[in-house]
């Protein structure tokens, strides 16, 4: 019997409300980011899909995402894992800009293709740049290799793969109700690889906050119901509109 | 080289306002308690002292005091291992009890023999208890001999020590900074076994909330200096005295 897998992105965080590249900037949530948090926490309880254990990024945004949605669902007390394969996007040099001013500079097309080409990255980040995260004590002990300049949703998913299959499938092969807390372009490579969406249509998937997706996997590790299915589909369909609209 | 322990008790929570034995039932902190946990967090930072990886109880009282304190010392990101080994004693049927209430209804000396002695657990908690746990889903797996009814300080002694050695002690020999966020009861366990305190004096001997405890170990993991070190040694005198007082 295979586990049931839930896929929660953070709510917004402090530099969502401001409309900048976030990335691996490690920015807090801001009060409608615990709203979300909360409302996450209390549709897996009204819908009893209760976690048995809870698989985060290393950002804080996902991190108190978690803790949030799982004491208001009475969870707060199952395993955690953490690993920086579930961060977000590294943003390159784009990290701590404003996404409307980028927009303006670079013009529509080279802006979306930053945005929402599936293997076009963004300008490398400079060692020397204020937002630069090579000198952060958490990726401290990776080979630099490892440590991305810049990713566009292609590196995101292949270097999440090994994290997907070495440590999330092991817990919902055991039977468990695995939720995974993390961020719009990791949780698009999962379901990238869940549902085999094409390179192409990725671009228009987007996943609305704080809104659980449910994914029923058969043996294979693949969804009984392609796309999965949202804890509350209506606020879910409204939310990805107003996310593909960002920085317009 | 074997690493840091720093223990460090979870902040005042709704019940220990209210003045009631709370034990294994799940409580919140209240709002002194989450400026306890974050000047637990601020204290770290100030000294340097960055846990590399956090063990608390099921409790959310605990975790709640980890997850503030961990975030103000922005190590949030580090692994996080829970077990109800390190609970706080089960207070058996005197959950739920308020304590002045039970002092005027025992008298001084049964009360301070369920409080402060070494070897005498309260009455046990009754299958329908309110207060009871053992519907409680996070202890569903364990064999009945493992959920008690009543604890003393020995009982908790005894069933945190298997923790203390296969969980806590391997990350201490990796050389890891380790916070171990918990409860007075299980805190003056580790205490006990560190310090070799006997039976008699360990009655005495009462923890702060919110001041993290520094022990440094030797090869033997035994303390290089007895009792280890408060971050904050004045402000951890003061509340000493006031938890010793409870229930007066």
């Amino acid at each position: 019997m295979t586990g049931t897998l839930v896929l929660l992105r953070h709510g917004e965080s402090e530099w969502n409300a401001k409309n900048l590249f976030t990335g691996w900037v490690d920015v807090d949530l801001n009060a409608k980011g615990e709203t979300e948090a909360r409302r996450g926490g209390e549709l897996l309880k009204e819908h009893g899909l209760l976690p048995d254990v809870v698989h985060t990024s290393v950002l804080r945004r996902a991190i108190r995402t978690s803790e949030i949605a799982l004491h208001t669902a009475d969870r707060h007390w199952i395993p955690v894992k953490r690993h920086w394969r579930l961060n977000e996007r590294h943003y390159g040099a784009l990290q701590g800009k404003d996404k409307k001013q980028t927009l303006e500079t670079y013009g529509e097309e080279q802006f979306m293709l930053w945005r929402r080409s599936y293997d076009v990255p963004p300008p490398p980040i400079e060692d020397g740049d204020e937002y630069s995260q090579f000198a952060d004590p958490r990726y401290a002990l990776l080979p630099p290799e490892l440590k991305p300049r810049s990713e566009c949703l292609k590196d995101v998913l292949l270097r999440a793969l090994p994290y997907w299959y070495d440590a999330i499938v092991p817990d919902l092969r055991a039977g468990k109700t695995v939720l995974v807390a993390a961020h719009g372009n990791s949780l698009r490579a999962i379901v990238k690889h869940l549902d085999q969406v094409s390179d192409s249509a990725i671009a228009a998937l987007n996943i609305p906050t704080g809104i659980p997706l449910r994914y029923d996997l058969d043996d294979s590790l693949r969804p009984i119901t392609a796309g999965g299915a949202y804890l509350d589909p209506e606020l879910a369909k409204e939310a990805a509109a107003a996310v593909a609209n960002q920085g317009r």
